[in-house]
């Protein structure tokens, strides 16, 4: 479909996940739309799933990136939220049905017909492109105010990776002080947790396979203790001390040592999705109560709740800003998990419409 | 460990499982302590587990019974709620520590010292012994009083199928009146578990594997619809429907069939003990912030709210009450689920000592 605002970006055309130069359209800004530059854009690890089809649900040309963070040029003559210079950001969702329990309950994230930033079909047939490209067009209620205080390029990261964490933190009770919170994988998504975690002062134990992240985990990102898991001695240690633990793991991994580590009552919140399913053992649940629950980023309101909490409290992500043309290496890095902790794409100040393809 | 109170029951001596006429001792009446006369006592699928020690951890000789009823022959001089001559019962558990967290807060079933009240080790260091016998003494704090307009052969097993499923269903919040409760299995505790959910109010699914259940569920039961879990298409027209589900099956079974029953936020409850692990699918978890926990029968407070509940909504089990001699044969029927739904031993009339053992 053929837009008339002219747009562009970095796209991938086929499975190779290759991303290159795209020229795209975007539609007019509708009344309750709000448009944007983008100014940055976080990689988060599923763009590299989509990039390659991981997933199987991909459609090229495919734009990702929904981390986005810009600045508004023109706002639609309903918008109420924005105005034109209002710093601004977009996450992982730019749609959803508004009439069901979920959407009326704020969680819009578990809405059945909720739209995807990239990838997705939009209501009026077009497939949605993400923030890997200058311009965004957006409803305000799907956009995001980015605080005075907080960093441009550190925001974005929030809108995906923040609020995936922040989201069952809260809704799960682990957002108190005192609480003993245990963080699985320090990632981009795990780092996030152990930074929220103290910020709402809770007790943080990371749970990690590498040895080496240690230093790292206590000394920069603040975490109270670290265990390593193939470790049984320490394992032993912490057993039946958790109140909640934040699983930000991907890959297929044992859940009993993790259950094991929860007190009675404890709850086990699976935020990465591992591809086939794993192995749970239910008599552990039930000697204590325990559950297993899964969540999925947090609705719009929640998500301008996580933001202003995160530069209130100066919760930040660890960064790496890239330029765009530097994009395909910074995914190959990704996939050996050789960055700290996230990609973000210097898009206002690298990202150029090469003249000679016009 | 002699004690000096004579002492009468049936106990499995093997891993044949079969049982015959047992003498023992009981303790003394303590200060706190309740004895009285075994009247009823319900034949739970976890007595048959135990007596061929299918969990690996039965003591031989083994009394098995933790549904027991009676009347009170004799109190303990600082007993406080109890009396001779009232009807009391004791269910899963004779003892917990007391102190620790969830000792306080009215969970001793989750007490990591709680005593089974038979074939395991009582404080005193003497092997526990259940009610398929004439006597028990049990600590006050671990006794319940029976309601008087409450049958007392159908009371004995409110105290553990009973409440294995009520406390579940009230800690979920599936406890009120338009909230849709699905029960899997229906045997001794699923049965339970759709009467106690019919008696809050909620609209109630039976789901099983077998589909002549169905008039009996509906009928009989008071459930509003049944489903087999075989049938894809009236799994389908169910699917995203269920705030929460009662799984009572012990049997290894695929879960992402009953997370799709589901509504967003809804909840898996697993009370019944599969032997080995079941498959846990992520995603759907994540899908719409559902939970898989599990629940282990309930504290000692909840137990007298869930029998006086029950009394009131005239909630009982369905019941075919056998003399002792009778037992080896339920247990041979109990095997084949062939019991609507719960048997219960006479101990009352039907117990004697065999005088030419003496």
């Amino acid at each position: 479909m053929e837009h008339p605002k002219k747009a562009f970006g970095w796209a991938a055309r086929d499975t190779s996940g290759l991303l290159s130069p795209f020229r795209f359209s975007r539609r007019q800004t509708g009344e309750k739309d709000v448009t944007f530059k983008v100014l940055y854009c976080g990689i988060c690890h599923s763009d590299l799933h989509m990039i390659r089809n991981e997933w199987n649900n991909s459609i090229y040309p495919l734009v990702p990136g929904h981390e986005i963070v810009g600045e508004v040029t023109e706002v639609g003559t309903k918008v109420e939220k924005f105005k034109v210079g209002d710093m601004v950001g977009v996450g992982c969702m730019v749609g959803s049905c508004g009439s069901c329990q979920s959407c009326a309950e704020n969680l819009e994230n578990y809405c059945p017909k909720m739209i995807l930033t990239y990838g997705a079909e939009y209501v009026d047939g077009s497939i949605t492109y993400g923030g890997y490209s200058d311009l965004m067009v957006a409803d305000e209620h799907f956009v995001i105010r980015i605080p005075d205080n907080l960093p441009l390029d550190a925001a974005g990261p929030l809108l995906c990776a923040g609020i995936t964490v922040y989201s069952p933190l809260r809704h799960f009770g682990l957002d108190k002080p005192g609480v003993h919170v245990g963080v699985v994988g320090l990632g981009g998504v795990g780092h996030m947790a152990v930074k929220f975690a103290k910020a709402f002062g809770a007790n943080v134990t990371v749970i990690s396979t590498s040895p080496d992240k240690k230093e790292e985990a206590i000394k920069n990102l603040g975490a109270d203790s670290f265990v390593v898991s193939r470790e049984r001695d320490q394992m032993q240690a912490v057993m039946g001390t958790l109140d909640g633990i934040i699983d930000t793991v991907s890959a297929v991994h044992p859940l009993l040592p993790l259950i094991a580590l929860l007190k009675s009552q404890g709850k086990l919140v699976m935020v990465g999705v591992p591809e086939k399913p794993l192995e749970l053992p239910v008599f552990p649940l039930l000697m204590g109560r325990k559950l297993v629950a899964g969540t999925l980023i947090g609705g719009m309101k929640e998500t301008q709740e996580m933001i202003d909490f995160a530069a209130k409290h100066n919760v930040k992500p660890d960064i790496e800003v890239v330029p765009i043309d530097y994009v395909n290496k910074a995914m190959e890095r990704l996939a050996k998990a050789d960055v700290k902790y996230r990609f973000v794409i210097d898009i206002g100040n690298t990202l150029k419409p090469d003249p000679s393809r016009d």
